[in-house]
């Protein structure tokens, strides 16, 4: 038997992927050491319209990983249906994080890193490029976004 | 309400850790360019007892980073229920690879590198370390391999 499924459109895939940065909860976040050690943690986030924001201590792998790269690439959701964003990346301490970030982490985690340890650093991941594919037919047109410009008009 | 899960122990972590080896399709595969920028694709792989295999096109930034850094980082499942594997790699182009893997790796998949595209290459990564949780519960305890030895006796 042979299942037939329709590739998505552009338009649709953004539109997905756009859901999927509201919704969930946490992605993996891939990070290169200055070593060349690749280092891959799961990490709440929250989206704000524009950008991905997380918070880990700048004391991890992934932290200093994050601050000395400036360079993340993220996974949201499971291997067969694929969401990897490309993202730039710039480090905040506790005390420069623009607040509305930080109250919009605080509000939807019940989580404060501003009242954590000192350690605690924000990460704002500007995607640059987002690739999303639910199996080998949708490989053709799987980038969504490239060099920081959505590849279909808004939804 | 307050949900007290008991963590597992190092000897189930084990257990729960080899049973996903054997019986996972894909897992996420982290790498890092010598240009310190990250990657992370999903891929099929073949668990053999000892090391996970993988193959896909040595001039791919997965397949260039595996040769160049002889490191990986993979997860198994999803950012709920964690397995981490640090692995050391090895390339072996389609002419090197041991057949047994090989062969294995065609039968579990249906599909043979060996006949495929000659930029196809295969990649062993042996587990350096291992982390496994399932929550905040589980994050003591997580490592059940260090510097490849098991932290648990055999289940």
């Amino acid at each position: 038997m042979k299942i037939i499924k329709e590739p998505r459109g552009a338009a649709r895939r953004r539109h997905d992927v756009l859901a999927r940065l509201r919704v969930r909860a946490d992605a993996w976040v891939a990070t290169s050491g200055t070593d060349g050690l690749p280092c891959l943690v799961p990490l709440w986030f929250l989206w704000d319209g524009a950008a991905v924001w997380l918070s880990t201590r700048i004391t991890s792998p992934t932290g200093r990983n994050l601050r000395d790269t400036g360079r993340a690439r993220l996974a949201l959701g499971d291997t067969q249906d694929v969401v990897l964003i490309n993202a730039a990346v710039r480090t905040f301490t506790a005390q420069e994080v623009p607040a509305a970030a930080a109250d919009a982490f605080a509000q939807r985690w019940g989580w404060d890193p501003r009242g954590d340890h000192p350690s605690y650093a924000y990460f704002e991941a500007r995607p640059r490029a987002i690739q999303a594919w639910n199996g080998v037919h949708e490989l053709k047109g799987r980038y969504v976004m490239r060099h920081g410009e959505w590849t279909a008009p808004a939804p």
